[in-house]
């Protein structure tokens, strides 16, 4: 519930038109000295801001930034908030998170809390059950309202907005080549995270980079939970002579480490092994993992960095530029593989 | 910045005092109709809801909860958001989360952001900073403004609210005397949270078990960041004939698997490991992670129970008999522990 003062509250307490109070405030030579008075006596009681101004003007500016994030439990989106939390607060904003728990009801229920006036600006990865219905409208509420957006990771071609994204393509693509270049010739793609954007990337990269190596073979591993995940790998090891394992994240390339080795196989002599996302966990695995790191650090200040400049630059104009910023990824080469 | 209409509000734009108007909402004999009627018709024009019955009407109540974390970094603080999250669905609020990044400043920051009318109330763990340097009073204003507060985990005895830990010092001493009992001789208890009070009464568990137990020899091992993890827990190797470790934390036990075998050690034959919070980790560390388990999904869930039942039965009364809830830990027992 909003009780921010409009020029009808104001209206309504005089008896007169919403337009009135406009020209009032407006010093306009239409309206009477006494109809001024009047009108600014009860603005200043009100605290009243004008509507179509009150975002430029510092003093109605909420320094408060939301962001709406699928989950926590990965350490991709724990180490991106980290990174906002850091930026946000040598800029002296505010970050309120919002968690859709990869829900399209509960993404819905976060735009429309932020939509509320709490938040100068927003910054959001979209949810899997958001990407799987390719379901964007909720998304376009933000741009009716001119509340700036940044989208970065699971991001949509629908909305119109700056967005911030590794190259997930291009991370598969020369990782398989990097493997096979290395002499793996049985490389299999581990994907826990098939149904989002970001995870259907990095198997098309591998996948071309199949094509593009003339290997006639695709190994796609698909995990739907945990629960599964021991079985179904070791299904695969047993039927493939897989040398080398490219994994969609971080959290399914340390489980595929001990599959692996307590099937028998040496890591990376027999098979190599390659996640996503570095932190402290790869380092202190046995063996040590290869990352994909994806700069999360960089990703995380830059949506900031580019909303704020949003948010302090907004422009009444409809035809804005919006920025695409592809990230490079770089590969950790550890223990876990040739 | 609160737009929220008061009393005073009211007087100013009819010039009368706040009492006045309060009377007069009140339908009080001593004012006459024609105050009556303008305070009634301002009061409707601005969508005034009495202050004090405001919180206690459906149609004021925001359905919303503020959480603010430490950190989301640790995997015992992503599992309680979750359970917190899931329950909440359930009962149809949403949840606000604000970060302390461990920072005093920021938690009275977020302390702040919370008290403005955007939550119905408010779910806190408390930054290191704040137990460190014993600084409560900006949670004062929770209780000041009425606004129902539950604290977990980190707590302070300094503040009335309801309150759900989990019994630290019990856990610890009770593996540590579990060990003892498993015939381990130097028991060595490594901690990387010794500031929080969840930290000192940990220690204090297992002191008081060696205490018991007539142990003259303390191995209490602290390390203050990661970066210096390995060379402090090598040079204590070295130096004390350890055949038990029990870290503070999850984090520090997946290191501390790793630094022990590289030195030579072999678990549990050598030395047994025994970790706190569970989750999917533990299971896939080699060897897999013998935890303490914090039963985080309950306490996330007993905090949001007993703060909606806070915000839903609110009285006026100043007595009110909060409660503190202490947790059983139990000991998962895997293949890192005798």
């Amino acid at each position: 519930m909003s009780n921010q003062v409009t020029l009808k509250d104001i209206a309504k307490i005089l008896n007169v038109s919403a337009s009135t109070v406009s020209k009032a405030l407006n010093d306009s030579h239409e309206i009477s000295q006494q109809t001024k008075d009047n009108v600014a006596r009860i603005a200043k009681s009100l605290n009243y801001i004008p509507n179509d101004i009150a975002r430029s003007l510092k003093s109605n500016a909420t320094k408060r930034i939301g962001v709406i994030l699928p989950n926590i439990e990965s350490d991709f989106f724990a180490k991106i908030i980290r990174a906002i939390e850091e930026e946000a607060t040598k800029r002296n904003y505010k970050i309120l998170i919002i968690l859709s728990n990869d829900i399209l009801k509960k993404e819905i229920e976060g735009v429309s809390i932020l939509l509320n006036g709490s938040v100068d600006g927003v910054i959001i990865s979209l949810a899997q059950e958001t990407e799987d219905l390719q379901e964007f409208s909720h998304l376009q509420n933000f741009n009716q309202r001119k509340l700036p957006v940044v989208m970065f990771d699971r991001v949509c071609h629908e909305i119109d907005c700056d967005k911030i994204t590794i190259d997930d393509f291009e991370a598969t693509y020369e990782t398989t080549k990097y493997l096979h270049h290395k002499g793996c010739k049985n490389i299999a793609f581990l994907s826990t995270i098939y149904q989002t954007s970001v995870g259907k990337l990095r198997k098309k990269g591998y996948l071309k980079a199949n094509e593009d190596l003339e290997i006639d073979k695709n190994l796609v591993i698909e995990i739907p939970n945990y629960k599964k995940f021991n079985s179904i790998l070791k299904s695969h090891l047993k039927k493939h002579s897989i040398d080398a394992i490219i994994t969609s994240d971080q959290l399914s390339a340390i489980c595929a480490l001990k599959v692996i080795q307590e099937n028998g196989f040496k890591i990376p002599k027999d098979i190599s092994v390659i996640g996503f996302t570095d932190g402290l966990v790869p380092q202190y695995t046995i063996p040590s993992l290869s990352i994909i790191d994806q700069n999360e650090e960089k990703m995380g200040k830059l949506a900031l960095k580019t909303l704020i400049n949003r948010i302090e630059n907004i422009t009444e104009e409809e035809s804005i530029d919006f920025s695409h910023e592809i990230l490079k990824t770089n590969l950790i080469q550890r223990k876990s593989s040739l």
